[in-house]
């Protein structure tokens, strides 16, 4: 694949009592390839279920770019986990919104125990996926058809991504970064995060 | 060192243009290490200048629990980086503020170029300190007698602590955390974070 010059869309969701480095680690690698190239790779933001603050497990408070009505269209959607995730596969009218975005994006990946929403939705249906090793069978309850890789630290079907737990959303950021913007970018990403990739 | 069973109190500083994974790091680790484990090892909080959102250099608004006048005294003090430190040392009231809060932790450590906070506080001289790499030389101004380690990825000083860049606070963090409540609680909150610790 060819190196994108555009500038992509990254849209992170959030939600009460999601995992912080889930969503942390991919918007530090996504916001850091535009510092540290001092170049606008990405337009990444934040959006939730409406704009007030969410409280992360981890007891952080963070208030959303967006709420599901005025979020723009992300080329990305990126789906963290935490407790949280089993309050958002309960709610029809949020789903439902989460998966007329993920129609649009030409990427979509999940991080941790954030694999429940695709799962649901339908999306990892005969795909390969991987989640924190906590939850495999939560997941494989939830998606039947999908194809358990517990050894792998993310998983790539093309349009739809998969990452372990937690840390591995840096490394599945840093492989998509690669992918989408070429070598020489994620390693100037890298270096300024001084982060130890193994692709 | 025993391992202590008491709940440490861990202030985390936060200010405008902070690097997000600089403190989220950190704050996943400790908090993390109470989830994975089910026992109350750290009461983890954040504070600023004022209770105001801070607004990341990546882009995040994050809401302080705390400001200087109402934080609880952490026992452990955490100064993440970022290009904000710069207006950070440039401010006498709030230095004097964080130097206040110093003098009664047991820890005190910087992630990045956090280290800007400690070196203009004197903490630095005569120590070994690391810091994000592209500024090891305005550290040596800021504190002369100071002792640079570049190849390290963090130093232990005793009460005085650093390290290196960006994520490199979260490699510091797992260190602290076995050094203060022993190799299993580490262990356990390594698996729970899918973070490959390598002390």
């Amino acid at each position: 694949m060819q190196a994108s010059q555009e500038e992509l869309k990254i849209g992170i969701f959030l939600f009460p009592d999601i995992e912080t480095l889930d969503f942390c680690g991919p918007l530090e690698v996504f916001t850091a390839a535009n510092i540290a190239t001092g170049e606008n790779h990405f337009d990444v933001y934040t959006f939730a279920e409406s704009t007030a603050p969410v409280k992360t497990i981890n007891g952080l408070s963070v208030n959303p770019d967006f709420d599901m009505e005025s979020v723009p269209n992300p080329d990305i959607l990126v789906l963290p986990g935490g407790d949280g995730t089993k309050a958002v596969i309960a709610n029809p009218g949020l789903l439902q919104k989460l998966n007329a975005l993920q129609e649009q994006t030409r990427h979509t990946f999940s991080v941790c125990s954030g694999a429940r929403i695709p799962a649901v939705l339908g999306l990892l249906d005969g795909k390969k996926f991987t989640t924190h090793h906590s939850v495999f069978e939560d997941i494989l309850k939830l998606a039947p058809k999908a194809r358990v890789r517990p050894n792998n630290r993310y998983t790539d079907n093309g349009k739809i991504l998969t990452s372990a737990g937690v840390a591995a959303g840096i490394d599945l950021s840093f492989y998509l970064l690669e992918k989408l913007k070429g070598k020489e970018v994620m390693d100037i990403t890298a270096r300024y995060m001084e982060y130890p990739v193994k692709l």
